[in-house]
């Protein structure tokens, strides 16, 4: 089988890789270590050839994701202002190697004055949309920093970014709720987590529910176990209490498996439907957009 | 003139002691690096007597409030259940050397299950009370763990904790938002302060305003410099759009003046009164508990 697009989602922490066949079937994935943190200026080009360079011989083109579009990247790329489609990612590519190589732009917006932005999950936006046959959609892509996009007529019309992950891991590792916790993280605790979830829906407030995870242990109403269950509870059910009641309907998670699993679950409890979407999204979107810019 | 009372504020990082005369006038303040994280076990008894030994002798008793009364302090003091008032506090004092030195209690209160706890605050919250001539008051203590507590007919009915200043750090030099900014903090920027406030009373939630301080500087809409205050008032304006809405009227603020400034500004800005106090709300607490339990 001969490539038609060699799909890069290089980010702040790993790199990953995949060889499309004509229709954008995913024939083989690869991955290393190297995320834009590890790389230094002017080594991109040899980082990716020496994980693809095969997939690349003969002329296969590149379309690049992620981090590697940023000012600590490989070269930095624009953002395309919302709204925007798929037509006007694919119009903003960065040509880093003309003709070769392309990353895709990010995405800004704006909320009364305070900018946004996003960098690879706008590809995983419209890979996600594709995937489901949809033009219209209310996407949630949890992690570090997880982004709300809003999708209507096949556009990003707005998103919102919540500090969740960074936000519960610096709570976990340097608060003095760690202090209570286990070293390590048990399986997720369902009662504990979705026992966090309700809390922060009915307080309202972070900063106003986080002790709880403190004094739920010290009055010993909470085993230790089952603190960081807890806290990812409230940490989860503070970004859907936020960001979820604008969706009347569906969400739908584009994430690993455990993580979104955690957000179907507190979604259920608040009565909320979901559909959920994995690393395929990756490879669907950059093929897209490479169609899209007619690249492939 | 001689002493009543030795008043001993014993805290996590700090030890703070004061002599006071008859009418509970402060006669003489002195202080050390000595808080409880800093002193073995058995060694209490002999760290206050080092810094306040002379004051001591001749039998002047010694009520001490904070951190002293915790698991990690010099004893564990009990948690009068609120609703609480100094006559509670007073009779529930723990000897840690019988007829010379107390400890006051802490305070616990429960909301929906989960309960809640405060150690040192609410010997202030009854100085407070004292100082004002009040019985009914709207009190926050802000600082690492802030307490905002609700006082009817001079009781404590009940109240709440937000971890501000404890997550403020986390952000400011833990989190990926400390990257853009100075090491050191300037003095406070009072427009980016306000436009943080006014950022989190739009938009209701810490984990959905936070990266804006990232984004604001990465789009050059605000200085590197005046991000810590507009991080701030970001921290600060959350805690008060969850605890504040719940005082109609005037807030009484315990706090060092910087920080009492920066309270005081937010709830200007909200549209809310307030009235500052100090640290002299720590003595007189000392000596109006002392007088309530009749041990000066």
């Amino acid at each position: 089988l001969s490539a038609s697009l060699v799909a890069v989602d290089w980010g702040t922490s790993s790199l990953r890789a995949a060889r499309l066949g004509d229709g954008g079937q995913v024939l083989e994935e690869r991955s290393a270590p190297r995320g834009i943190l590890t790389v230094a200026p002017g080594e991109f080009p040899s980082v990716l050839q020496s994980l693809c360079g095969d997939w690349r011989d003969g002329g296969t083109p590149t379309l690049v994701s992620g981090m590697a579009g940023s000012r600590q990247g490989w070269q930095e790329a624009a953002y395309c202002a919302c709204p925007a489609g798929a037509d006007d990612l694919a119009g903003k590519l960065s040509w880093v190697e003309p003709g070769r190589t392309a990353i895709v732009p990010g995405l800004s917006c704006e909320h009364a004055g305070v900018p946004d932005v996003m960098r690879g999950e706008e590809t995983q936006v419209f890979g996600a949309l594709a995937l489901l046959g949809r033009r219209d959609a209310r996407i949630v892509l949890p992690g570090t920093h997880s982004k709300w996009v809003q999708v209507r007529a096949g556009r990003v019309e707005s998103f919102a970014t919540s500090m969740t992950g960074e936000v519960y891991a610096l709570l976990r590792t340097h608060s003095i709720l760690a202090r209570m916790m286990p070293a390590e993280d048990a399986a997720l605790d369902e009662t504990a987590f979705l026992q966090g979830v309700s809390q922060a829906q009915a307080v309202g407030s972070l900063l106003a529910t986080a002790f709880s995870a403190r004094t739920l242990a010290l009055f010993e109403r909470m085993p230790a176990a089952a603190l960081p269950s807890y806290l990812s509870g409230l940490v989860i059910g503070e970004e859907l209490r936020a960001q979820a009641a604008v969706a009347d309907g569906e969400v739908v998670i584009v994430a690993a498996p455990a993580l979104a699993e955690r957000y179907a679950m507190a979604l259920r409890a608040r009565g909320q439907r979901s559909v959920r979407l994995g690393a395929e999204a990756t490879w669907r979107g950059l093929w897209q957009l490479a169609c899209t810019g007619r690249i492939s």
